[in-house]
């Protein structure tokens, strides 16, 4: 039985853990979910750690909203570098969700967005665990999650 | 017995330690707070891992105050970025507390600002401890501390 | 038996991996090549320590193609940092194989780029392998992948 | 008997370290100081780790000067965030004393700067080594190295 | 007999390696150079780790040569954070001789101050070897390497 990580915030605007949840359990069964609330994306990174190490997650996804500040853009790297030290310290994948606040021009479009980009990295995840073989199939192909696939180039 | 760490700084211009004491106690027992003060935020990452290490601390909050030069953003990121790496060392929380001086318009308003996000975050602190439950139920929420909740969207 | 790990990504707009293993083929023999894909480059650190440490790779291209936009660089800049992380924490190089889409004008220029820079970082990389005299020999002479070289200065 | 390390550069345009050395002594007595200097900043982190691990000093004091330029900007993020790494690694404070150039208009000032900087930071160091309980009595209080306290807000 | 690394790159407009090799044999005798070519400067980190791990250097100089664009300044960045974490991981110094193309105006002016700032190294990697000292006596005088001397200031 794998292990399925999420660790979300309570800053972000939109429930992304229950788009993930829901997505998760419509693609594939033979997972436990846990799930690790923390204030904000900042806390991500020794949240998804815990993950791993104190309810021995094999992947974890880590949902996040920076804002539109540069501040906020700041909060986001220094959140992603840490999620990337966590996963070498670990050897495990961590698949970040960041949806920044300035992406969308209304809330309806974000809350869209969220929900949308969350759904598609959940399949990643699926795929990461159990078929890694669908990631290699599209290698260089312009996949995009939440927008639009850019396809490739030729 | 839980420990509480708060670490802090002679460089911020509001006693963030004296209300996060406070508020800590007014919201819950059972627990031992350990001040510890530095003089400025990039001394933080190292107190805080004193903290937990030789002091034995469950959580520690990290409270400072950085200034609006463009030098100031940089040690808070490089505070920040420590403070990230000091919880994957140690797997505990450390609740980052920074009030930008640039934040606040008044010296009035930077008081009441470093006072409320130090409160707000000091039950994230309880929460974190003794009810994580408590953060599970308002993930995706928009919360934030010293400034009115964004709140979600749909 | 030699063995060349190849990360690459689903985001990337040309299969970056074909072309590098095409090329490691026609450049020499005796190794054998691991094809690991992800769905982003910030997915790519751990890829690699994977591909080091559950494949017992010698050497790893990471390949990828990061988007345009301030966010893409900044995603770009994390990915590095924790390439370099990786390789320090396995001392064994990583060949990192970057175009940014910025970088040319038209999808055909960007197809042409990526595909030359891939091939020309193989060389690299069979050299450090099997060559690395062929490197000292070239040690300051101003060499490019994907552009014409810049040539020495006297 | 406390041992304190000063590691300085030959970059600096004021001799830093003396004006330590000189305040350490008027300030308290019972320790050794031992100096080591190197180049530049960015050689700091780890002569500060070499005064821990091979001098057995219980806290460093690095001592910089900053030229102006976006490049001197970036050597001292890169050294600063090197020198809390140090810390974290052996547990123990740097109090970082850097002065860049462009915070004082004229030599004389630049000078003076580094002259008062230095010497109000020695007494930090005395202070978190022999009276910690003096810093936590000025937490909040706004203080300042080098320049007049900003003092606390209401 | 002691160990000398020098790690260069073949993206470099100049031959670093040489001038340096040169430098030192004019300065001292009792060691041994070991060169080890890579491709760029993001390559150098682990370089001048396996140079301490594999081929046993008690100090290593990094020559490098940053293109002039944006993205060049941020893989100078990454490469001199991956050179401080080496630093600190193997408790030994390493040099880093970085000249950016944009420091000189003409190919000659380049080459000039290439060859005098690896120069001008090269006795700073004989004094933190054999003269110590040496470096102390010039704490806080304002030394560069490649320009002038800024001098001190009083």
């Amino acid at each position: 039985m794998k292990r399925i990580g999420i660790a979300d915030t309570t800053f972000a605007r939109f429930d992304m853990a229950s788009a993930a949840t829901n997505e998760l359990q419509s693609l594939s069964t033979g997972f436990r979910i846990i799930h690790y609330t923390v204030p904000g994306i900042k806390d991500l990174p020794v949240a998804c750690k815990k993950l791993f190490e104190e309810q021995s997650c094999d992947i974890v996804m880590a949902l996040g909203m920076p804002g539109p500040k540069p501040i906020d853009k700041q909060c986001a790297h220094e959140a992603s570098t840490g999620i990337i030290s966590t996963q070498l310290q670990c050897n495990k994948h961590i698949i970040e969700v960041f949806v920044h606040m300035d992406e969308a021009q209304t809330s309806k479009e974000l809350a869209f967005l969220a929900n949308q980009r969350t759904r598609e990295h959940a399949r990643n995840v699926i795929d990461l665990l159990f078929h890694p073989e669908n990631l290699t199939k599209h290698a260089g192909q312009g996949l995009r999650q939440g927008f639009e696939d850019a396809g490739p180039v030729q």
